[in-house]
């Protein structure tokens, strides 16, 4: 067995499945990309069957992330193409739209599952044990016929009978698995029981010399981390994991932990890997604005609390030895200390040199769009940071084609009742409209005037705002989740990989203004043009002409 | 050995030091009595030699939720009085204090602690081990002096040399220690080292035989949870947590987390233990709104998506079996799906009742304000969910003695430019006073306008709105956090048990509204007046007015 832990980052599959985390396709180029940057061995870029889109949006990763040739032009040298996986049931409709969605990369991986647990396959798949062996035999060799590298996984392992899966896993790789992926699905186990359900595989399963053994944990009881690298101390040497832990219910095991684990307890794990530790706030940060979710303060390696030295600690009186409290140094794990960049006079190349620098490369209509914005912003803030950059850059350039424009928004609100919003919106037809409303409150108010013009009926799920930076004057994000009412409107769906059910999904957006009222308005078109796009709706004006016009508060 | 876990909270300790965490005592108080609800066996209620503010916090837990007698009047003959600890760091004066703030309760416990590892012996406390070993037998006798339940924790154990750890607890032992708790200081440990750490204290420790063993650890590697297990199957018999786990950097061991895998894998741990699950989520709610700490969608157990049911599954197409993704069921943990309980035809006693139900007990004149705030939302809205009723009575009760008074507030803003805010406070001196502002947005133009009345320069750390249910009528919760400007005031500081420095206390303010922009001037109104009152500024008026006139929108 090899000492090199190979990362299989599943954000883009089992991490988007978290309620609310849809991601746009754009959106998913991004994070695979930075997926690619952080050096991550193999990405599960999407469940293909899913929906035309997701099939779509695995393609557009495995031609643009997945094959060297695209990827200079977009990557440094260090930068080299991951193994592309597309997730497929036991099916042969699956296993097709898979290899579909993943064949253009330089490397691409299949990987299938079937769930052994007596629970699973007497309520869900209504099968005998052997008949789930025989399924498992017939699949795993149908994406043989494909695809050298194909992976199984026996869903629901962490409770199923160890002796059938030994026999389960080993008609897998007769079959040709190149690796199996061992699920502790719902969350289920401790580390110790977890660790000898690895070694037990490893010890009886015929065959397995040559095979790589992974583990999927999910943090139901807290212990996806720990159970994850007891299952790599087994002898596992594939980790699946998410950036910050996403995923259904309480979330899969998170990257950075595992990451870090086996960084700071290098004499204990011994053990290679190829992440850029230097990568992981980048990716925590690109991926909590994408999908809506945030980050607890308190959360391990990439929460806002995680480093000691910014606990609120008097600066004048540091640490008597920075590692009494720290076994982690921020700029491991690409924590930077700088807040201050650039000002009002700093101009565009200065602009195009920091965003290069935080990982953005806006084309010139994206970075004259965004310049605009920032002289507007720091004409207005004492300092421009980082995170502003990013928000502008993200709020710039991910968002959907716009089928609906907001051009103005205003808002007049407060103790004295009746707030009040206008707005005039620009539509597919290139007509403007305005509407007024009265609501509950400035949000509200507005929000009922979009719809008003608009016409969707939906539900706002969630509305979050969060400041960019410190002070009283940062920039305000603003995220906000919907769901198309499917009583009204034929809404979107898409099919949950376990659960064989079809899911409404549900369409996150996202605004930032120095102004909270116009982020919140902008947060929410962009919702409405994401559920329009999926539903259909062609968009008059491309997507590069998103935001313009948009942005004077 | 027995097979009963107790639990040790120090979500009022550990946990209160956290960035932006600081509690009013009202709201320590609201705190110490849902826990004494949950179950827990020990709550640590502070450190009482930080600041007088915090022994007296600690003296009013003591008496009100320390005491049987006391306990009656709030709560029902199944719960009771829980040992009550304060901490001391190893000397006479933290010992005192802690005595002086614990004495009045049935059952008080003093925790005292010092360093056993190379790296704090040499760096902080530049002692010998000589020198420690003479301090902790010093220190614990002196305690044991005060009080019979003494609680010794050699600090980062999980770097100490064992050997020398073994010595040192034999000696605490020796001078009257009844509970040894092992903290894993820095968060370092595996499972594996952290239960190997416990059962080696237990086989070679003289005369632990008798002794508590307890386990305290931290989640800078995502592990705390495991290794706070690991440590219970080595033979710990007390979990030190806090309630979300939070805590400094990554935080704590999560008190949920260990109570469910404890609950849920009952035959793998068979332990005992005194939770009552069915308090959990309330428990979690309540710290998160008082801490302003949110906690993220895929938190473990707390989490808004951490149950299957809630994952924006089809509810038509339920799940053929709940088991199959479902290891907990939601009632277990006290999350009811009712959403629906009062409208706007509800009475006053009706209103009562649910708020009871809920777990508060208004006074008259509160439940009269609350009353009037909840009509005015539910003409508004079209249902009035238990999050609403729990956002307004928050909103009501626990405030600070209010300095200033928020009367009226107005703002106009939007992409045209110039949000112009405009206030009206009343000061302690009675007087009402008006401002008009402009800002980069309604929050700021609304903060500055409330600067030129109130006058106490500060920075604005955090500010975070969240719906409080969905729906675009959705309620909104504001909570900010600001800190006192220490280089033009004379900041209020507090002694940081561990580092031994002076930290910067910050104010977390919380407002409620339909209204968002009246939330956020609702909840910095609120965060001036606690900094105020920690600056010693008396307040006019009685805080039973708190709220009452604010609330318009």
């Amino acid at each position: 067995m090899d000492n090199y832990v190979r990362f299989f980052d599943t954000t883009l599959r089992d991490g988007e499945q978290s309620p609310g985390a849809t991601l746009t396709s754009a959106e998913k180029i991004e994070v695979a990309r930075q997926l690619a940057r952080l050096g991550v061995d193999i990405i599960e870029a999407g469940f293909p069957i899913a929906s035309p889109d997701d099939l779509a949006a695995v393609q557009r990763i495995s031609a643009q992330v997945g094959r060297a040739d695209e990827l200079r032009a977009w990557a440094d040298d260090s930068v080299r193409p991951p193994v592309i996986c597309g997730l497929a049931r036991a099916s042969e409709e699956d296993i097709d739209a898979a290899w579909e969605a993943i064949q253009s990369a330089d490397h691409p991986r299949i990987h299938t599952f079937l769930a052994t647990s007596e629970i699973h396959m007497r309520h869900k798949l209504r099968m005998d044990p052997e008949e789930v062996v025989d399924r498992v035999q017939q699949m795993v060799a149908y994406a043989k016929g494909y695809c050298e590298d194909v992976e199984f996984s026996p869903e629901d392992a962490g409770r199923s009978d160890p002796e059938f899966l030994y026999v389960v896993l080993a008609e897998a790789i007769k079959c040709g698995a190149t690796t199996l992926n061992i699920p502790d699905t719902v969350g289920y186990t401790t580390p110790d029981e977890f660790g000898a359900l690895i070694a037990g595989i490893i010890a009886n399963t015929a065959g397995i010399e040559d095979i790589i053994v992974s583990v999927h944990c999910h943090d139901d009881l807290g212990m996806a981390t720990a159970n994850t690298l007891a299952g790599i101390r087994a002898g596992a040497r594939q980790a699946e994991v998410t950036i910050n832990g996403i995923g259904e219910r309480a979330g899969n095991t998170s990257l950075e932990e595992v990451a870090m684990a086996l960084h700071t307890r290098r004499p204990v794990f011994n053990l290679e890997h190829g992440i850029d530790t230097t990568q992981i706030t980048r990716s925590s940060r690109m991926v909590s604005k994408y999908t809506g979710i945030v980050v607890q303060p308190n959360k391990a390696v990439v929460g806002a609390n995680a480093f000691a030295h910014e606990a609120g600690i008097h600066q004048d009186g540091m640490l008597k030895h920075e590692e009494t409290y720290e076994i982690m140094r921020p700029e491991t794990v690409g924590l930077s200390q700088s807040t201050l960049v650039l000002g009002k006079h700093s101009g565009r190349h200065a602009l195009r040199v920091r965003l290069q620098e935080l990982g953005f490369d806006p084309k010139d209509k994206e970075l004259k769009d965004v310049f605009a914005r920032f002289k507007r912003v720091a004409e207005k803030k004492k300092v421009v940071a980082d995170a502003d950059l990013v928000a502008l850059i993200t709020d710039e350039i991910y968002q959907p084609a716009e089928v609906f424009r907001l051009k103005d928004a205003q808002v007049v609100c407060g103790t004295l009742g009746m707030p009040t919003a206008t707005v005039r919106m620009v539509g597919p037809d290139g007509e403007e409209s305005e509407q007024a409303a009265i609501g509950t409150g400035p949000v509200d108010a507005c929000y009922s005037a979009i719809d008003a013009i608009v016409q969707l009926p939906n539900e706002l799920q969630e509305y979050n705002v969060n400041a960019v930076t410190e002070g009283i004057d940062a920039l305000g994000e603003v995220t906000v989740r919907i769901q198309v009412d499917p009583e009204q409107v034929a809404a979107p769906t898409r099919l949950s990989p376990q659960r064989e059910q079809l899911q409404y999904r549900t369409f996150g957006g996202h605004g930032a203004s120095t102004d909270v009222f116009v982020a919140s308005a902008r947060a929410y078109v962009n919702a409405l043009n994401k559920a329009l796009a999926a539903l259909g709706v062609p968009a008059e004006k491309p997507a590069a002409t998103a935001g313009s016009g948009s942005e004077k508060a």
